[in-house]
Parts: C-alpha cells; sequence; structure tokens
C-alpha cells in the first residue's frame, strides 16, 4: 500500500512522463525517521524527492516543482496565463485546507487504525466527519455544475492534488458522498480514467 | 481585531506597495454567509478578494496570485528561479501542513473560546498542541540555523504565510517556544520588523 502523499508525485510525473527510480522506505520498521530520510525531509515523512540537485519534500510542493520544472513535457498542469492559473491554485488551497483535513481523519477512522492498530474506527467520528465532508462536497458540487475542473476547463494539479484520496475512499462507505452529487460524481470519474492514473494504480482506478 | 487569513493578503499587498480597498464584512452579524459574501467566498470565509474580472478566496491563493500579477512591483516574494521557487514552495507547504494546523487549535483555545463564547481554553488541550508546535518548530530551528529564511537567503511568502499566526502568538504564552530557539525567534524579530508588517499593525510587531 503506498501513502496518498506519494502517490500524488507519482501522478504527478506519469502525466509529466518522466522516468524516475522509485525507492521504498520501510515504514514499518521506522526507516523514516532514520538519519537519512530525516536529512531528506525533516519530519520524517514520506516522499522524499531528488532531481540533480534539488532535494525536496512536501508532495505538493514536489508537483509544482515538476509542473514548472518540466513544463514542456506530457500533461500542462498549470496554466501559463497568471488569472487562469489564479483559479488552480484557489482550489490546490481547498484541497488543502478544506479536503484534506477531513478526509485524513476519514481515512485514519476507515482504515489505517485497523491496519496499524488493529482497532475498529470510532463510528461517531465517522459520522462527524462524514457530515463534514458533505459540506465541503456541496461547494464542489456548485463549481464543477459551472466548470469542467476544479481551476478550470482543463485539469490540473487542482484536480490531480485530490486524486489519491478520492481513489482511497471509493473503496470505503464514503463513496456515497461523491456518488449523490452528480457532478462530482462525473469529475471523479474523469480523473481516476485518465491514462496517468491507471499507469499508476496498474487498473483503471473507478 | 482582523482575521490572519486577511491580515496575510494585507502583508502581501504592502510588501508588493499595491493600493486596495478594504471592505468590512460584520461577522458579528452573520455577513460572511449572506450571498453577496457566498458568491466570491462559497465556504463564507474571509478574505475575499477582487482585482478586476479576477475574483479569489483562500488567502494563501491570492498572495501568490498578487505575487505573480505584480511580479515588477514592491519586495519580490517568489523566486524566478524554479529550483530556488521549489524550496519556497516547500516551506508554504510546511506552513500549510504542519505549522497551521496546529496554531489554529492554540489560538482557539487561548483567544478565540474567550471572545467567542465567554469559554477559558482547555489547558489539556493547550498543553498537548504545545508539545507539537515545539517540535514542529525543532525542525523550523534546524532550517533557519542554515538559511536566513525559510524559502533561502531572500525573505518570501514562505516566510510572510507565517507572519500573521507568529505575530498572534507572540501575545500569547505561545511566545516562550518561539523564544527558546535562537534562530526561529531572530527569524520572528526579522520579519515582524519589516516595513510592510509595521504599517500593516501601525507599531512593530515585535
Amino acid at each position: 500500500m503506498l501513502s496518498t502523499a506519494t502517490l500524488r508525485v507519482l501522478l504527478c510525473l506519469a502525466e509529466k512522463d518522466i522516468d524516475f527510480e522509485l525507492i521504498n522506505v520501510d515504514l514499518a520498521s521506522g526507516e523514516h525517521k532514520k538519519p537519512h530520510i530525516l536529512s531528506r525531509s525533516p519530519y520524517g515523512q514520506i516522499p522524499a524527492f531528488e532531481d540533480g540537485e534539488v532535494k525536496l519534500f512536501e508532495s505538493r510542493a514536489i508537483s509544482q516543482y515538476v509542473s514548472r520544472k518540466y513544463a514542456g513535457k506530457g500533461t500542462d498542469l498549470i496554466n501559463n496565463d497568471p488569472n487562469k492559473a489564479a483559479m488552480e491554485s484557489v482550489w490546490m488551497e481547498v484541497e488543502s485546507h478544506k479536503f484534506d483535513p477531513v478526509t485524513m481523519k476519514l481515512a485514519w477512522e476507515l482504515c489505517m487504525k485497523r491496519f496499524l492498530f488493529g482497532q475498529n474506527g470510532d463510528e461517531d467520528v465517522v459520522n462527524a466527519e462524514a457530515k463534514r465532508l458533505e459540506s465541503v462536497l456541496d461547494v464542489y458540487e456548485t463549481r464543477l455544475a459551472k466548470s469542467k475542473y476544479l481551476g478550470g476547463d482543463s485539469f490540473s494539479l487542482a484536480d490531480l492534488h485530490h486524486a489519491p484520496m478520492v481513489k482511497f475512499l471509493m473503496d470505503t462507505q464514503m463513496r456515497q458522498v461523491f456518488d449523490a452529487r452528480p457532478f462530482v460524481s462525473a469529475w471523479v470519474a474523469d480523473i481516476l480514467n485518465r491514462p496517468a492514473c491507471v499507469k499508476v494504480y496498474g487498473v483503471p482506478a473507478y
């Protein structure tokens, strides 16, 4: 099982058609807290990224670097027009500050607690966060009724940043929250069926 | 009292030396949930921003737009070199995903609960979040021992995005967490004494 943060970077590299070497970090043995990882990612989290002299951490910073540095290759993931790029930035921020906090809590309760500690999730927390997810996605539904993608007419990092967690939640009871919103549901199908996504997951993701 | 998100945008406009009109939104009467705000900021949060046809929300997206759109004015807040800009992005992401979640909880317990509901903060929560803030800032201390600013040699959006919450916490018991780390403390003094910061707050902020 790959981390959603690592999958975010892999999806970006696939969209940009860039070759890379993936080096596994053994989280089970605590390798991510060893010096060779901390020197690359000081909070001891994956992914850590290297491209020649450039050493980065934080998946969304890595995806922005790759999109700008390799602007001429593969899919354009950041608009060249500053006004259009601004709307992509808005929805990247919405992902970071609205979508991610709620869905990380849901992923913890629905899966990670059992995977790591053999515990069941807390049903009250799941119900409360599901309500929050509904409120978050109501705004997405309004946006996607007017715009094919979150940032505008074309697929961008704003959409890509969501894909790993959306894919994860599609295999949980939260799928119904997405499916209940037709424009959100069509967007999910679109972003998870992109060739880059199929390549990374090995199967159609939706 | 201005919101830290609004202050983030005001600091950016001051650094870029851009004139603007500030329109107050009466949060006490729930104006931020009325249609004229929701049409600009669909989660009903401030600030909402307009520049001609460009209408944005999310303070960090607004600051990035202003920095790119008005690249030739005032302080350069985003490096033109993509490798250097990448490190600024990393620390913008650290602010969003490490610093902001902890400090927003602290601001809630230390101030907003009393301001909004007349309740005292929960001491156990404050102590737990203070421990987390220490861990977050330990990594900042290591970074700032090697680099004058978070993104590199020059002040950037990575520093600016922190300033409003840092300023807020300097007036609380959390100040000691910053003061206990010499490089963090010097960085706080530097960013809060910038002319733009003094202009926005009306007094030296540190």
